[in-house]
């Protein structure tokens, strides 16, 4: 009879836990959190279908140090994929030891393909754009890209793969074609993670405390801008909202012409402090408090912190393995073996 | 009767080009160059056994560019494993932007096991000791070591994997235990090439060219410091021994206090351009020109050379394979989620 009674109530508790689970999801999707599709050809749909061998030259080129003026800076130095696709400093460091003229810092390169706008003015609506940026940005990598052009010019194997990466093509080495490889591998940088699998249907992923702070989250608004498959990066918004960001006085960004900032994706956030576009606030509670007070105009409890920040720990997403390329010598001297 | 005559002619041809390659085998293993071992347990042993899970941690820390005291130079940075373990550039260049106060460039860590002692100047007699150098030198990473030590005991996950790293060790998260680590990793860096082959009995893996200048290397003298199974590394000699090197004024570099300088492991020299301990010589052809000048007190002809550097081609390697490592997270914030 206790058995039974025990089971009865063991039931109910998982009926009710589910349903709980069920209705959470519904008010998430409610709010246009959208889930990364599980489904590999739907989520390479979404991707816009990055041909493979695109793909292979871009992770190479990605890596590739000889990108920049020095030789010595790659995209992955600012964006690195070990490091959740950032640096982990405030200010990006570039060309000569140089720190970003705005103290802006650099947004993660994961997820990117979901950024509606590039930069954190949005002045690039697409990784195609925005690939060229840094390279010949004076403070970042500083290479013109009649520069970057002759260097992969004067590399066979890059030559040979440019013209399988880019068929037909009469001349494919181009900075825009190499943009466009970059890109092609950027685009695959997709984290699903354990809130993914929550919105698919496991109600198992997410812990208590990470579903108490979704639903803070929804019923806050955050989600308002930090909604769509990145959780953030649909577009700009204005910053702050509400009264004065306390650390605006480092560096001297002020946003677009409108004064409007690209919402930074959440996705893998607890990999990328320090946070705000200048970097300036370390801890993840602490800025999802001036988050509250800047952008709600609400004074967030240790509370509703605290679980807010659990369930962004739920963001943190599976990176995809990436086997370290072995970049083609640029040593024009390399002897070619006779034939065998 | 036509057939069997071309048959007979082929046969001794291939007899006498196999007895051909079995004297130039012989002459090269009489001259002391040592293949890498084909059997992995040889080989393994070869390299001291490094201990898995140091190899795996010490990738980790190899790559992390939180080393540093600024947090983004790593081992990787000047020790490129996409460009045969160098960086390209003929001083190297470390915090701050500041280039090696002796115009030094960075030697390849592949095959770096095989070195007798470390460094230019011969000071350190094991990659254990080497690391350590680079990571607290105020121009290369200019960490501390109580800093190092800091951070990484500030990375729950690294603190985990130092102790299953260094079982039973009390405080297994130290500075030594990272160099150890870092070593561990460096010794699995082992290239094995086309040459190897050939030692190893496969006469057909040098093509003619190759073969030529493998004779000419050991006729000439070359293998005489150049030997032993990393192809040079096997200690110090003097520089020059003949004459004047012609770049001596690049840099201040005049060896050790008796004037001799490590003679650098030969194994991928066609990624590692540009050459000599000051980088001052791009072409390997005119590196090759110079050691015969400067060393053996010779003029090689142009022929000479190219078959010389076309055998230096055979020694660039296979290299392993690496996942890029995924570091831990140093967002002391990050939450833990609740047991489900």
């Amino acid at each position: 009879m206790k058995k039974i009674l025990l089971t009865v109530t063991l039931s109910l508790a998982l009926a009710s836990n589910a349903m709980a689970a069920g209705d959470l999801r519904k008010e998430a999707i409610d709010a246009g959190l959208i889930p990364i599709p599980s489904d590999s050809r739907a989520l390479n749909k979404l991707i816009g279908n990055p041909d493979d061998k695109q793909v292979e030259l871009g992770k190479k080129l990605f890596f590739d140090p000889r990108l920049s003026k020095s030789g010595l800076i790659s995209c992955n130095t600012c964006h690195n994929l070990a490091t959740g696709g950032v640096d982990g400093v405030a200010s990006a460091i570039g060309h000569g030891w140089t720190s970003n003229p705005h103290h802006l810092g650099s947004p993660t390169v994961y997820n990117s393909v979901f950024n509606a706008v590039q930069m954190w003015d949005g002045r690039f609506s697409s990784l195609e754009e925005q690939a060229k940026g840094p390279i010949e940005a004076g403070p970042e990598m500083a290479a013109p890209a009649e520069l970057v052009v002759d260097r992969i010019g004067s590399i066979p194997a890059y030559v040979e793969e440019f013209k399988r990466a880019f068929k037909g093509e009469k001349e494919p080495v181009n900075f825009d074609n190499m943009a466009r490889a970059i890109a092609a591998f950027e685009r695959t940088l997709v984290t699903p993670s354990r809130f993914d699998s929550f919105l698919n249907g496991d109600s198992k992923a997410l812990a208590e405390n990470e579903k108490k702070g979704l639903s803070i989250f929804i019923g806050k608004g955050c989600a308002v801008c930090h909604g769509g498959i990145g959780i953030g990066g649909e577009g700009m918004q204005p910053f702050p909202v509400v009264g004065k960001f306390k650390h605006a006085g480092i560096g001297d960004f002020k946003g677009d012409k409108d004064g409007m900032v690209k919402v930074p994706l959440l996705r893998n956030i607890t990999n990328t402090a320090p946070y705000f576009h200048n970097g300036a606030v370390w801890s993840l509670s602490e800025a999802v408090r001036i988050m509250g007070e800047n952008q709600l105009g609400e004074k967030l409890s240790d509370d509703e912190i605290s679980n807010i920040v659990a369930f962004l720990g739920s963001l943190e997403g599976k990176k995809p393995e990436i086997s370290y390329p072995m970049l083609p010598s640029s040593t024009k001297d390399t002897p070619k073996p006779d034939a065998n």
